[in-house]
């Protein structure tokens, strides 16, 4: 034991002199894997039992190291726990700790274990409740969106290709895109979380042990649906990364889609929107300013899950096998893109609960727009006119009202006749962009009674998954 | 029909002006998209016959379209069509040229389809079938590393941490390391292929259509597994693309993980792995040299996938629904990471199989090493003390070693025991490196056993696979 | 000669498997680095001349040399000259044919040279002329800016913080806010070309040379300013195309921002710019729509400037010294992203010069909104009211215009001085929100006299770097 | 005073509700930008001296506001003020509790002022400081790089292309290749601080004021070269902060470089290098390791320049003029890159000095290659073999020697004239590959005593810049 005390790291039986402090602070990762605490006793008690099951330690001396990493667990917790940067990291700090309340028993937690595997497990553990957690802040999320889509169930609402005005849509319709898009966000998390769940531990550095260990055994305890086959792959490993940080960064290229059209809607000249001033913030100079600040900031936090990814990539390019100290850098980057994705998926409901159609707005702008013209075509192929020249017939059509400045519902049959004979009086029931989304009969479009019916889907599904 | 023929924009009705040409050819995307004009085809067939189906065309009609379009095919197969860049992209050349041969029955192939969700299709259908290629070329190299582990099946390798020597392992061992991380490549693609195996077609330009398409049997002829639930979403939705960019970029890191360590192994210093001279090239000026040129290429290369996963995240970012125009350019980096990747999974193919261990190199870095301290530690630990103290005690045995410039292995028990009771005369079994990887028992780890039936496992596997 | 002829390749000495053709496909640059055959050529000669005048060539050699060289460019400019892919490079192609042609003088060319040291000044003429030619792009671009600023001399228009309107400016404000940002980039882009502009010819392959070249007179002949100062930087040395990449990414969010506001001003709901039917693109379903994809496109394209960025950033990293293969690949990026900027460059200076601003519109829209409500707090401050005291009272007005649903500027003096006993008869001067920008008095603000004064500078500046 | 004090936001007077505690935290900048308080409050004294000098303020009312912002200074240096998230930013927090103690006269601080010019001058001052900082510290890691070439003077180090040995040359000369790029990273750096060297204050919120403010004079008190032209450009530019982690994203991949060759130089197999235990760290499991962690986590961090550069080209691109609150994030990657720039500076700067070469082991290295190839080649060209078949030759040499097993400096004269009649009795001189720098004339050249004059050169001219 007194050699063991001379020297606080350790590690440092082969070295003749100390780590220079500047060094230590530059290695040190504690000030941000102190937050694997948990996932890392949790794995140590399991390891600790294992060694138990195959006779490395007695029964006495797993409860005596369970014990007392539970004492640690629960110091820390409480706030009572004193890491040291100069003991490096979560798992040498705690090691440390036990090592010097427990002596020689503490000395034994390491057998056949080694960092390189340990945060492995430790990192996998980790995402895999985050991966639970956010999951259940999707499903909220997604259930905002369909709330919102009940209380405007029938709501028309401007529907956009090019930022143009192209078509009307049910207001529904358009809200319960995004619920699509997460719903994909869902299942690229629940593969990654899927492809995660394999135990590293037991991996040893690189090649494994020469210790009989039970890995088996470790995987039901910490729940791990498999053991990693290849030990040199699973010190190596951070695929599991890389596919959460993407999947991140396409969920927050849907965020971004929607904090657009957030302020894009509440801009005055749109103002089809109204989000309650609890969500907006004012200027320091301009006395009239009600600005979109959330939305705002979720769209501009974007670029931070994507820089996270490439930050992450480029770590991992070139890395030979296998482990190497720069992988210690890829929970800087995972750690920050998930607060961000928590907090803006928190933020995100909480507003999207917050909005209300200006629908006096929404209906001036429709009907005085030209979005009835698909519909106008489309009548005319039921009558027979090939898709092309009706779609040619009612392009000039449109650029006849816009010459007359006429709204293009007020044009009358015989102004129509003008451009085609097959126009018949019964033209007027699509004359009315309001009435232009029941028109729609395809699967998967904007017909009300569709929208209606995947409003049920979604409430129905979403409620068995928060059940 | 005159109308039509006066303006060579099919959707020029609306048009006072006609296009700049300059304008013309920054905004065509034939140059690239033209690549997908079988899927288009394929997509138009499938939509021909549904419209015979609901009575929209006749069957005389339709069997009309559809033998132009297949001789339309077989035109552009052989090179005998001319793509007319102002006509912006395949879709709109294919159909201009068919209206031009049919009249009246071609202007009607449009009907109830948009290019939005046409090109949402192409798309689709074609990242299926890439998925498919891409899914058999990484077996085919996945059984260039069985191969090349099954060739070396005994040979014993440094392994390493840090890229300092670490612990000797099986070179099989190592290279099914590869072999895993393409496995879990594979599982990425496939994923991606699911959850884009969807039709949009039938969504319109955003809003569905008024006409009673039968979408079911649109998915059924082109193969689909489900239709999309929200035209809306259907035509904004590029997840998919920006999925299969993230699994390309993971898998652009095993390439170059890959082929860093050959440019390591092929270095004068390592020199561990020989490289025929076919995958090699000269200096135009320095006469001796033979560089690893092929790997250090797809090192290089790995930097373009990241690159088109960020230009694709960029690119659509903030866009609000549905449809925008930008979502044009989503090919390039799409089309771009492609090409790469399938040819870095051919080329690679070949050099694996073309390396050979240069075992009298490794042997005698082994021998001269300390790669089996690890060994040494736990040693100690089987006989009782502590894993903190073996590991402490070794450290101060691989110094004494160093210092007095002996092989770790040439250690008499009079020597070691200077260091701690208990070793014993058994100690010479684990003395030398090359026999370390024999006493690794655990699962997943280098013990020569179970590496062997491991290489069997993967044989098997990859037989069922390429069938 | 003989064993020359008997292996293609010109470093094929040492080999004794000849390259395979996969391997050499993948390896070959020839399709992208044909593109500096001129750089190689001028290149090439420079370096022939200077051996003569040290006395390694003979004039007639020289002149040979010269004249082949130059006959060869001519044979590449007119399509004639057959490039080999077998012959990796552009080096190689021109290099083999003077020596097929030349025979044992063709041999002497390439001595005292690497193709590291080649590659490197044939690029660096590149980036230098490049950016000359950028440059003369981007005046274009801002005299299109400045013009329209010139049309639209008096022309109020809304300004915007937060997507929501501030404060009215002078349209031609707006515009010459771009006109600074591309200043900007033309001075990132000459302090690129400054730092490039060195001349690393004679670095060999790395160590310099035994024969006694005379760079200075090379540097002359090229016109570089300067020589390189260490042969291993020299060749390694990619910096300058990172900072070009870098340049073009920022250039390119200034594209992407003005894109982004065409895409606003041109949708319905903004309307306050219309864009020429030349620069619009109609709908292959929606009959009415005409949509501004040129802007979209530019906005969409600015991923692309990133990903490029990002590609070569990727490839450099990590990369030991000197020269490595993988920085063939720095060529793709930079040329791709090169094209890129030049098109869009030539495309935005022809929509920039079809923009006009649709007064009615704005006019309307700036007499119903609150945007003066600054004025009127800053017309306190000059009354002695605290700002704090006057933006707070000023908000409550508009508050309370907004409940009473009145616009801001029909509030009387009786109204206002509820608010607060500062007001006077004199504020009416600023209840017009038209006549906001004449108060401005700051220096860089948005005041006419101002706007105009710098309006001038610029066409004059522009005048002058036109020439 | 009354209404003041109701309403805790500055900018309430228009709202009616207050806002939401979680959108508090969500839109709160003040964790990060309190980091600027040192630069805000020096704005803030200059405005106020201004509004004195053009009477907006009593002599009296300025002297408090200013006597009070330094007691704030001083409070916040001394960790005795609490910044309330409540109050969103840093200037917020300051202008509050000015206000809180000074009354009326605190709320006319803000007069003629906006956040969005306040933010812009106090990154920009802060910008200008931080690279006077960073330069400071690239100074000294280029000394330490000079000072290690000075120390070892004479030494013969292998020279790699493609990671293969290319050519001996002075260790100093490869250290020195560092310099240089350090020293254009200086450059960029200097650039950067100079283009942002523009005082934005006064632009308002975009447009400027009807106050009468002296812009110079705020220049002048604040160090900027000059003022800004356009004040809507003024408060929506961040190209100086994309520029300068676009420099930062260069040093970077310079940082990861060094980085790399420190891991291969200290791998058991280069072992060219040594370093001192200090800069060093062991193994959790293996007691034989002694990692180079430092230079691992150097290229590892390298990601993290790329991503943050990312995450604000991301952030934004389409934004449209002017200022939008996404900007707000702009300073987390930019505080992230810098403190990362600082730290990699520092620990490098003693690591470097910290290298040894270990001299045995480049020799034997250098002896037994056939790194003098090149110049074997450059012999036979002075005796008039035209280079391509000197290199030819000295090939098949070389391919000779490996065959017969012999190093290259073995060869006879008599055995190397069976390839080329050219050689002669001096061929001698040239074959011991430790010579080989010495013969190399050219300028930028590896010889000794060029090396020697420039380390002369970078220590004249950094000991000028260390003053």
């Amino acid at each position: 034991m007194t050699k063991r005390e001379k020297n606080s790291k350790l590690w440092g039986g082969r070295f003749g002199k100390r780590t220079d402090s500047l060094v230590e602070s530059f290695t040190a990762s504690i000030d941000f894997d102190s937050r694997l605490y948990r996932q890392d006793i949790r794995g140590s008690i399991a390891h600790v039992k294992m060694l138990r099951k195959i006779g490395v330690l007695k029964e006495s001396e797993m409860k005596k190291i369970v014990a007392e990493l539970r004492r640690i667990e629960k110091e820390i917790e409480n706030g009572k726990f004193r890491f040291n940067p100069s003991l490096e990291d979560v798992h040498m700090n705690i090691e440390s700790e036990l090592i010097k309340r427990l002596g020689d028993i503490g000395a034994k937690l390491h057998t056949a274990r080694s960092r390189n595997d340990q945060i492995a497990v430790d990192i996998r553990m980790w995402l895999k409740e985050t991966i639970e957690e956010l999951l259940g802040r999707v499903v909220k999320l997604q259930d905002a969106f369909v709330s919102l889509a009940e209380r405007h169930g029938d709501t028309v609402f401007p529907g956009y290709t090019h930022l143009q005005l192209a078509q009307p849509v049910m207001f529904a319709h358009h809200l319960l895109a995004y619920v699509e898009m997460f719903e994909r966000d869902k299942g690229r998390l629940r593969d990654t979380s899927c492809r995660a769940d394999e135990l590293p531990l037991g991996s040893g550095a690189l090649s494994g042990t020469s210790i009989p260990i039970d890995r088996e055994y470790v995987a039901r305890e910490l729940g791990f649906a498999r053991v990693s086959q290849n030990s040199m792959d699973a010190v190596s490993d951070r695929d599991f990364l890389m596919e959460y940080l993407s999947a991140l960064a396409i969920m927050g290229v849907h965020f971004s889609r929607f904090a657009e059209e957030l302020v894009l809607w509440t801009s005055c000249e749109f103002g089809y929107i109204r989000m309650g001033d609890a969500f907006c913030t004012g200027s320091s100079m301009l006395p009239q300013k009600k600005n979109p600040d959330v939305a705002e900031l979720i769209r501009g936090k974007t670029g931070q899950f994507f820089g996270e990814l490439i930050s992450l990539l480029t770590l991992m390019k070139g890395l030979p096998l296998s482990y190497n100290r720069d992988m210690q850098e890829d929970k800087l980057p995972v750690f920050r893109a998930t607060d961000l994705a928590m907090s803006v998926l928190e933020v995100l409901d909480r507003l999207v609960r917050s909005l209300r159609v200006r629908e006096d707005r929404v209906r001036r702008t429709l009907k005085d727009s030209a979005v009835q013209a698909t519909d106008l075509a489309e009548y005319l192929v039921k009558r027979g006119v090939p898709f092309r020249d009706s779609h040619f017939i009612v392009g000039r059509i449109v650029r006849y009202a816009e010459r007359e400045g006429k709204p293009l519902r007020s044009l009358s049959l015989e102004e129509l006749s003008e451009f085609s004979d097959a126009f018949e009086k019964d033209v007027s029931r699509i004359m009315d962009p309001l009435g232009s989304p029941a028109t729609k009969v395809s699967k998967g479009g904007t017909s009300p009674k569709l929208v209606r019916q995947r409003v049920k889907y979604w409430r129905k599904k979403l409620s068995r998954e928060t059940g």
